[in-house]
């Protein structure tokens, strides 16, 4: 998950010094009418890595905003008496915000959780019970006029190491919010927080990451969202808590499909060498005995004319042609229309020691569907959390699940289109429909980087394959299949 | 739960010969709406103890309605191989009724997680997270159009036990659906379920018990339900997948507050004594070591005159004065309004050690504010799971959870009112509000059972005292007290 927030980022000052004055009058002003209207009350959770600068972002919420409005509500890892001798949520439920107002909360009920699992001492059943009781007290907050904001910060290992290093020999190491000085390693939190990511990114109360390397985009993308959901709750109906949809908050938004280096090439000379040795390994492990217990499912996505046929037909060529199908996805029929949008990837799926190859899937419910307007905002940022419960079925139920995101530029798909209408064997592959979705390339492009930050799940990752270069794309897409299944086998 | 289950119930033959064409016609134009409008799909989950009745009930609804858009899925608990091959909700999903279409379900997804934790195969986390997987199950088909059914069809163990001896002797005995054969008694099941009904009787898909002591009442209620819940539906937004509010489907509707025994009464000569001696064991048992690490909880519910007050004085006389607190709830201050409903009660919890006397409490929720409008259907469905929640999180803090209800008949209400109207000193208790709470005597009445049926948890069991005579009740509320700690210590 969050893909995208591991994208580099950063501001200058006189972009920072642009851009602050505004969002401080944005920001101001939708406080103002929170208060004044006093629609709602305003939770914001500041969680994440040790050093990725928690404390100093809320002291920035605290010069940007009105603070007669403003609460910081921190709690210890370590209850007090009288929190001890109540439950657990006694602390949280005591110091709730009245409507109009705003509490930013550090030490939320996500803390003792998070720790107790990576410390071990909560298995996965407890863990999972955990969440779902907090995705039960979230959705009371959201139904009971409580705007939800969750924030994690979060930093790459490598950059956290050296912040704290650089930290420790100033007077300002003492402003660090240590929540995880007794575990290690920033990974082990980010690991933990991602397997409760998955659960509690409810459209009631989603997560939000801030990408913390660079101090000053980190604080100019916290304000953003805050000022963007406050704006967006009061605009909504009385009853909808409506969710906020960005799932990383930059200030430049980059999305891991932008990010995708789609220079890589594969020299024609080394192409045929290199795609039947991996065909070959392809071939041996499904051969194995091991692969009669596994299902495999393998999603295709990406740009029109990326070339997911072409790379589906070689990846198919050394698979025994009665033991995988590939199902070819384009507008649902009538029957498929009377039914839930996943009915028809559910009836598809492949038993034991078969394949089934999805030339687009599922993941139309975030991409066309959305971007085309076929169902509301609510329907598909609900899609996001019942996809991931889908492959965590297919995960449990030993089906391999990978997904293939084939990205090319739109000069690349331009040039394509041309050659499809110039060569009569290719005007098939050409429609109407392709040309009108070209005009909307960069709602796909958005579309698809909430996708692949949404739904990068451990047990099902999406691999982002350059497929400017067909033969690079070819090569890489068997390669990755035969990656996932070693480690699967 | 489902208190009201387990109340008598009987129809003669020519009561259901009279009711049966009506519910006939009614349920016939129903389906045919659904049928004609395809607005959504029927799921009707059929589940409950063996010898209740499953089968001749799914017979007959398949001669009440047009069979031609009516399906009946059986699952069995051993998987096909190609079912075993796949996730565990794939037949459930292959099978999914397309809209207008209606599909009878019998061993659904929850008869493998409700065996296999009676049976100890489950723990409580792996149960309470195979449950948190179902709601998300049934959630999504809620929002994708399909109107998810779930009866459960109850037994008293020794009607059940007679009725499986009786079945054996005739030809009869193999059409009983036997879902339980190796889990000897009937309550292992009920309890299993009542575990698994807190959990998933959510607002999108709530269980309905079906009281199967008389087969013709199940019938007529079994039908009544799913007429009705069609025709709900049908008027409802298309968005808004609403449930059905009643709990326990009968066909005579006796709430459990009905059927209290009004006739109970402590003679004068017996009254101090008793009292008295009640009061010194209360007072004993808040004096072990043991109570301090307990919180307790108490609440008072009932019909407007019925005492409350002066059983509360009798029950907090024998404690230390420093170590509980009576809070008296009537309408919202406005900080409270400004909060969620439940802030004021979280904010008055006691600490171990300590009580909190709540005279109304919670409740007001489902009582007074569904009654009155003050907050909409949708909010006070979704309060009895939020109600179980809270004091579950209580229960899990080693806080006790003790709940009354105390009864008086309509007449003795309006005699209680005229006597405080005509003595001086007792007039401050009787305002307009009491005599226009008592012209909706019905709804209070409904609402009440409602409650009792979904909020007697194995956690927190209601009370329900006849207050008809207060002696009787005053003994009865610290008696009850001290039965409920004398386990809890």
């Amino acid at each position: 998950m969050f893909q995208s927030a591991s994208l580099p980022v950063a501001l200058s000052k006189s972009e920072y010094e642009r851009l602050e004055p505004a969002l401080r009058t944005a920001l101001l002003a939708a406080q103002q009418q929170v208060v004044d209207r006093k629609p709602f009350s305003v939770m914001i959770l500041i969680a994440g890595v040790d050093g990725a600068g928690k404390n100093d972002a809320i002291a920035r919420l605290h010069e940007w905003m009105d603070v007669r409005y403003l609460t910081c509500n921190a709690y210890e890892e370590k209850e007090t008496e009288g929190e001890r001798e109540r439950p657990q949520l006694w602390r949280y439920w005591r110091d709730l915000p009245a409507r109009g107002e705003t509490s930013v909360v550090v030490g939320s009920w996500y803390n003792t959780p998070l720790r107790r699992f990576v410390l071990g001492d909560l298995d996965e059943d407890g863990f999972e019970r955990a969440l779902a009781r907090i995705n039960r007290f979230e959705e009371l907050l959201a139904r009971e006029n409580v705007l939800v904001l969750k924030f994690w910060f979060s930093l790459q290992p490598k950059v956290q190491k050296e912040r704290l290093k650089a930290l420790k020999k100033k007077a300002r190491a003492r402003r660090i919010l240590a929540e995880w000085t007794d575990i290690a390693h920033a990974s082990d939190a980010q690991d933990a927080f991602e397997k409760a990511a998955l659960t509690t990114s409810t459209a009631a109360a989603p997560w939000i990451v801030i990408p913390s390397g660079d101090p000053q985009s980190r604080d100019i993308a916290l304000g953003r969202c805050i000022e963007m959901a406050m704006r967006r709750r009061l605009a909504a109906a009385p009853a909808d808590p409506l969710a906020v949809p960005t799932v990383v908050a930059r200030v430049k938004r980059i999305s891991a499909v932008d990010a995708i280096d789609l220079s890589q090439r594969l020299p024609k000379a080394r192409y045929s060498a290199e795609l039947e040795h991996w065909q070959a390994e392809l071939a041996r492990l499904v051969d194995k005995k091991a692969f009669r217990d596994l299902g495999l499912v393998v999603a295709f996505e990406g740009n029109d004319a990326a070339g997911k046929g072409g790379a589906i037909r070689r990846l198919i060529r050394p698979l025994d042609p009665r033991r995988y199908r590939v199902h070819r996805i384009s507008a649902p029929s009538r029957e498929e229309k009377a039914h839930p949008y996943l009915w028809r990837f559910w009836t598809r799926l492949p038993r034991q020691g078969h394949a089934a190859v999805f030339d687009r899937s599922w993941y139309g419910r975030v991409l066309v569907e959305r971007v085309e307007g076929f169902c509301t905002e609510a329907d598909w940022m609900r899609a996001y959390n019942e996809i991931n419960e889908f492959e965590a079925e297919l995960a449990a139920a030993d089906t391999l699940v990978v997904k293939f995101w084939l990205a090319i530029s739109k000069q690349e798909q331009l040039a394509r289109f041309k050659a499809r209408e110039e060569t009569p064997y290719k005007q098939f592959k050409i429609t109407d429909d392709d040309w009108r979705n070209r005009l909307k390339w960069d709602a796909y492009a958005e579309a698809a980087g909430d996708m692949i930050d949404r739904t990068s799940t451990p047990d099902a990752p999406w691999a982002l394959i350059a497929a400017e270069d067909k033969r690079h794309a070819r090569v890489a897409v068997v390669r990755h299949l035969v990656e996932r299944l070693k480690d699967a086998l």
